[in-house]
C-alpha cells in the first residue's frame, strides 16, 4: 500500500496554516485509491523525549563503548522504521522565534544517523529519491530582496537533513504573514493570497507525488 | 553582585566542547572577585518541557482569549526572571544536524516574548546592551568560502533573537572539526588549534564582560 507519513508539530490545534497544508496533502494522497494510506504522527500531541546522551546520534557499532538506555533504543528503531516504510512524508514545520519547534528537533536528531539513513562508513541511503514536502508557515514576511530575506532557518537544516543527507527529494510550500490580523502591515490580502496558493500546492504535490 | 546566567544544552557530559567553553567563561568571572556570582541552568539535565500552546509566545494581553495552565505560566515567569535578572549570559549551543538541540530550543521559544522582551506592542526591551557569549561547536567543517560555510543554522537564529529582538550585544565563540577523530580529513591539529583558541575567547570574554 502506498504509505504517506505524515507528521505535525504546530502547537497550535486550531488555527495552524502548516496543520491545514499537511491535511491537503493527506487528502489528496487518500483520494488516489483505497490503498493509499496515511501515518499520522502529531509530534506536539505525542511529544518525544528529548535527547538524553549523544550516542543516540550514532548507530551502535560508532558509539565507541557508550550505550543508549533500552527504551530510547526502542523509540529510535520504531521511529526510524515508520520513516523508511513510508513512500513519502509531509512534514509540518512552522517557525517559531526562526527555527523549527522543538517536538519537531528531536525527531531530526533520531532520523538523522550517519550509517544508517545517511552515509558515513557505509554509503547507505535507504530513502534516496523518496520525496518529501516541508510545509512551512512565517509570522512575518521574508520576501526575496528585503532585509530578512535570509531569517527563515526552519527549512535550510531540514533540506540538508533530508535532501543532502538522507537523499530525499525536497519540496517546500511557505506561506507568511500569518501574524497580519496583530500586525496589519503585513498585508491580510497577500498573506490570504500565499495561503491559498500554497494550499493548492500542497493537494497537488499529494495528488502526484 | 554581578550575575552570569550559564546556559548548557550538550547531551556530552563528559567531552562536550560547549560545555568546557562555557566552564571557562565562567571560570573568569567568578575569578573576578567573590561578589561575581554564576547561575546555572542546565537545560539537557534538567529539560523544560516542550510549548504546550502557541499562548505561550505571547503574554497575557495578546493572547486573544487563548490561556497557559498555570504550572507553565509560573516556569516561563521564571525563566524570565532568571533572564532578566542576570547582567551577562554564556550559553553552549553545539550544532546538532545543522541546528541547535532541543532543549535550547525550548528556553528560546520560553524567553523571546513579544512586548515583554522584546519589541512589540511597546518598545520594551529590559536586556537591551546586555552582554551574551554564543558557545557553539560543530562537528564538521564550515570554512569562509567552502560550499559548507552557510550550513550553520545555530547561531544565525540565536542572533537574530538575542541580538535583534532582545537588543543583547552578541558575542560568538565557536569550534568546528569535533568530530575529527571519527574523521581524520577533518585535521586534528587545526581541530585541537581552533578548541583552544575559542577556549582562550571564552575566557577572555568571562574575564572582561
Amino acid at each position: 500500500m502506498p504509505t504517506l507519513l505524515q507528521l505535525d508539530s504546530s502547537a497550535d490545534l486550531t488555527n495552524s496554516r502548516t496543520r491545514a497544508l499537511t491535511a491537503a496533502t493527506a487528502e489528496a494522497w487518500r483520494e488516489r485509491g483505497s490503498d493509499y494510506r496515511v501515518v499520522v504522527r502529531d509530534l506536539h500531541v505525542d511529544p518525544l523525549p528529548h535527547l538524553r546522551t549523544t550516542a543516540q546520534h550514532w548507530p551502535p557499532r560508532l558509539r565507541g563503548g557508550a550505550t543508549v538506555p533500552d527504551d530510547l533504543e526502542e523509540l529510535q528503531r520504531s521511529i526510524l522504521e515508520e520513516l523508511i516504510t513510508a513512500d513519502a512524508l509531509v512534514i509540518g514545520a512552522p517557525m517559531y522565534n526562526y527555527s523549527m519547534p522543538s517536538t519537531l528537533k528531536v525527531w531530526v536528531d533520531l532520523i538523522h544517523v550517519p550509517g544508517v539513513t545517511a552515509p558515513f562508513d557505509e554509503q547507505t541511503q535507504p530513502l534516496a529519491g523518496r520525496p518529501v514536502v516541508i510545509a512551512t508557515a512565517r509570522g512575518g514576511a521574508y520576501d526575496p530582496g528585503t532585509r530578512t530575506e535570509g531569517w527563515d532557518h526552519v527549512v535550510p537544516p531540514l533540506r540538508l537533513v533530508l535532501g543532502e543527507g538522507l537523499g530525499m527529494t525536497v519540496h517546500v510550500v511557505a506561506t507568511s504573514r500569518t501574524l497580519h490580523e496583530r500586525l496589519p502591515d503585513l498585508g491580510s490580502e497577500q498573506a490570504e493570497k500565499e495561503f491559498q496558493t500554497a494550499l493548492a500546492q500542497a493537494t497537488r504535490l499529494g495528488a502526484t507525488l
